[in-house]
């Protein structure tokens, strides 16, 4: 089966491919009396939208949202509240040679195995299009936790990483890169140019960080917030690797130098001495930064040729033949990933929140 | 709230506690007639059975398993399936420390944020005893998908990784790492030898390989092939990273070099030049064998003494302290998660397969 | 939380209210290849569409179903149908008295107790109008399982039955009322007549069949058939009563007159001679014709004014009042619901059939 | 697939078959720092037992329940609450005829059809006796919701209903039929009498009333409070019809009689002159008691040979056959039923409370 439903308590469906008429998300469970509009969920959709430098795809969606239920009077009323987003900058024609033979890297002989045929317009469903309604229901997350501050950003682009001396929030948002690090984002430009003259990609790192997460939150043992997180992240096109806190480099530390040692501190709280573990212990949160990296390959549609086979014909005989993948792309799909990883993060954080609740009060 | 049941079609339900009278699981959903007995379920147990070597925990825990419904006349009827396991070896007096101070690195904080309180005998129900019940209904999982072959190992311990020119997966069953590179055991007998004796432990990645896993399986969206591994490993105790085929590494390939071209093969199928994509392409299977890598944090319960706090007194204050976990400790966690994580990954596959077939006929 | 969605493998998910821009329905794991297009949904909710005759509310909704997602070359592709219905003839200002006082029989005092306040234009959620929604939904799972035939009717209007003796399927389609009982219909003109004129209504039952459902759909213990059934009758408005087969009667009867004797049929198919159990055993498909009976309480909107409350004001006061719900409704909201009846059980063996698929193949 | 969990954030799954080793739930979700003991399970599942007149079986299971996990220091610990209930008076050799014929009226074709072979022995899974596991689940759930006072009674046997007039709720423990109204109790004591020595069965109706459900529990659409019993009371073996409030008689009133009109009332909160919703609107609780009727087919298992098949041989084919259901059964099994409707109203009420609080804090 598919299962287009994400969240155990504050669920949200998702619906749409990259060339119908529309896409959207219902969000469902969201608490009552929220105040909402349009306004609080387009600035996170613009934030993700192509066409906004010559590092993402020069296709122009404009992604207007509009909330089609669920709000009353300017305030959420807890039943399900439905986005959705038109499709207008769809060309078809470019999508034809698609149709025939399958792009390494997609899912297009993957969708033709399993469902035995495929809406090749620009991916179908398995278009990084749909996370466009994630980033839509993130944004109401969002409101439904608004303590909790969710900062995502390019760590490394093509093997070329930031330098942790030199971050600085505040640039996150000063280049197109949502990186930190203002000299990373200069070289970034450079290799980035290139492998998109190349007609490459790269791959990129995103990180991000949530605080004022109360510890807590979070449950054993197959909601495990960082197997939620997990799932979450994973489940965005490209994503290949997840990490929580030191992820794979805790794997080469000692127990002694990984521990998150702690001491008493204001209102009963501890003060953690390091965080090695990323704000989760036993999959709850500790209230410490919750952290997680997620590994972004790089965007499998590029202008090099690669090998690969046509679609079988009706004798089920496929031939060799080589494709090119024209059409409008990022070059590194990890950078337009950041407002999606951290809207994965806010609508686990809103699931966990109420699941919490439910159970502990 | 807490959920501790995994799976959508096929689902496994786990409860019990490492100092209660038998932890278990409930299997539900399983299709009817397949022929099994507890001898099909024992020997997984036994892989994961501490105290085999010096290398792992000395505690004694036979861990019989006793199949108490679902199966009738040596086949499964289709109804639920219930494992237990009684806890033999417990030692409560060890714990006593621990009821008064937490543990860092170990749920202990999270569980009282979370709960008020904790059952911290062992570390309760965040044990990684309650693998035990994974593994068991791994061993089920495994009878529903008998075409599928899941062979996981230890590729790394404290940093030090096998050479995959030496890789031979007949070593695996030969030492006690199941490392499948003979220089590389014998290079970890040290290692692990060192750090027990020093009071401190290590870190592993453990790998994972499942063939015979048809081009189809996995959906998408949020029950992606993928998605569903992260979370499954994620959920395991002490695992903080995880990755499908070349995970991170992927974020530093070009486009050209990360794809993983195609030729016409037999019977329809097509040959991969490559499986850089660990055989998932959109969340579905593509007939490839399914690559994962896990990454365990080093065991947090250590004899080096780590600074801690005090369980708050009935005013709320909590006393600066010092921990060391007493008691008997895997060295090296990691190494009894390999069949832990094969479970895992039987289980993703078990209820993959059967969701495809519910969808797809 | 509020949950809007139903079904285990076959799952919809409905959003909208009364009196927003469009209502709608996500339907998320349906088989692919199926054909199908808006015109195959059309005529499901033509048959529920009010202000067909005098007998059900003037409103006038032409609902036109757009599918908005999931269909690709006229076909079903496995990814989730999104299907939506704008909504039309609002006449928001019908509804001011609304605002202020909680209408009785119907959700305002509920919702305002559950959310602290609500959309009161036509019932917000809680509006039938919802129904639209699942007829759409239901008309995507009749193509699921196309051997199967559903058949409602109403066989009950304020107390005067249809008499089984003048049962004919034909006559469903040839009255206002879907009566099989074309003596029963007539009279029903002049009672259903009375009722509108009086500004009172009218309570009915519904009856549904389902032929062609084979042996060994539905599943033990909580998604038996019957059980599922019941959840979907049970959550359409104004249903207060669900039977299967013969339901309370079959408490009045002996064990031998409720058994269902089998004889030795053709192909291994039993043949019963009685069919009191509704063609449901052990919460399975026996292969006889499923039975369903549902009640529906009369309208709760009436011209003639019941003793209520007002909103309570900042101090939490309410005052006595009265309430006579003015508007367009229907007389007997049990008409329009023998559309929605069959939607549901269209949707619940849809479901069974891909639940049955997924364990046994 | 089978599905043998119920619940959405309070959740219980059972397992186990009538002559395996035992039975048993995990309770999973449940809050933490509930006191509990056996002592809190046991008098439910006494109030259950069979053997305690000759009224029901006498079949003599002392079902003494054993608390596995989930509970520490006497308190709930958030984490799964596992029950095993051993099964002692098995007599596997009443049912060798079974093997090879089918009960009408049980689950034995019905299975057979599903899953190509069954669990003979008692009716295996289908058997009543599972409802144990649910009677232990549900004193679970009544400790979640402390101030709900939940009352179920038999209305009706045999046709025979009580007369309102004389309910008396003291009566209901004084008598082995669970009856209010003294007169029928003793009336009661022929009619089963006679049905027993007839080797027959009788049908029953069974009442339950909830009081102290505040309003707002309960959630549109699909989770509505009325669908929920409805699939909770039809989810119950022999049950074949669930009304809630007025139930089938609402669709024989007119809407002004159907009304149930509101005075203000104390404390904000509305006085309701009248219950024929049976304290549920729109789904959700209005604070009113809230009433649920439910039907019980008679015991299918009669010593009144009934026609039947045998199991088909191998070639497939089934001869023409009688069955006498010999053995130990209830001569009324709706008596047995009041207790299970009682844990399985306690139960939805449990996660009803825990969804409330979810989303509405």
């Amino acid at each position: 089966m598919s299962f287009n439903t994400f969240g155990r308590v504050f669920r949200f469906t998702t619906w749409g491919e990259s060339h119908g008429p529309a896409i959207g998300a219902v969000v469902d469970g969201c608490p009552p009396g929220i105040v909402i509009s349009e306004a609080d969920i387009q600035p996170w959709l613009d934030k993700r939208r192509p066409g906004t430098s010559r590092f993402t795809t020069q296709r122009q969606e404009p992604d207007q949202v509009r909330i089609l239920s669920g709000v009353f009077e300017g305030k959420t009323t807890g039943t399900p509240i439905s986005l959705m987003i038109e499709n207008v900058d769809q060309r078809s024609k470019d999508y034809s040679e698609v149709a025939q033979a399958y792009r390494p890297g997609h899912a297009d002989y993957a969708y033709d195995a399993k469902y035995g045929f495929r809406d090749y317009r620009g991916g179908g469903r398995s278009s990084a299009r749909e996370t466009a309604s994630r980033v839509a229901a993130g944004a109401v997350a969002r409101l439904v936790i608004p303590r909790v501050e969710i900062t995502g950003y390019v760590s490394e682009i093509g093997g070329d990483a930031i330098d942790p001396a030199n971050f600085d929030r505040a640039q996150i948002g000063e280049n197109p890169f949502f990186c930190p690090d203002a000299k990373a984002a200069a070289r970034w430009e450079a290799l980035v140019d290139a492998a998109r003259k190349d007609g490459s990609s790269l791959g990129a790192i995103v990180e991000c960080v949530a605080t004022g997460v109360p510890a807590g939150w979070g449950a054993p043992l197959y909601a495990k917030l960082d197997s939620e997180l997990a799932a979450a992240a994973m489940s965005i096109n490209a994503v290949k690797g997840v990490e929580i806190g030191d992820g794979f480099a805790a794997a080469r530390l000692r127990g002694e130098q990984n521990a998150d040692p702690m001491r008493p501190g204001n209102e009963g709280l501890p003060i953690f001495l390091a965080n090695h573990a990323g704000g989760i212990a036993g999959g709850i949160a500790t209230g410490q930064p919750i952290k997680l990296r997620v590994a972004f390959k790089p965007t499998s549609s590029i202008l090099i040729p690669v090998e690969t086979i046509t679609r079988p014909d009706d004798a089920g005989v496929s031939e060799a033949s080589e494709i090119r993948t024209r059409g409008r792309h990022d070059p590194c799909v990890g950078i337009r990933g950041v407002p999606v990883v951290e809207a994965m993060v806010a609508l686990v954080l809103a699931d966990a929140m109420m699941m919490h609740r439910a159970q502990c009060g």
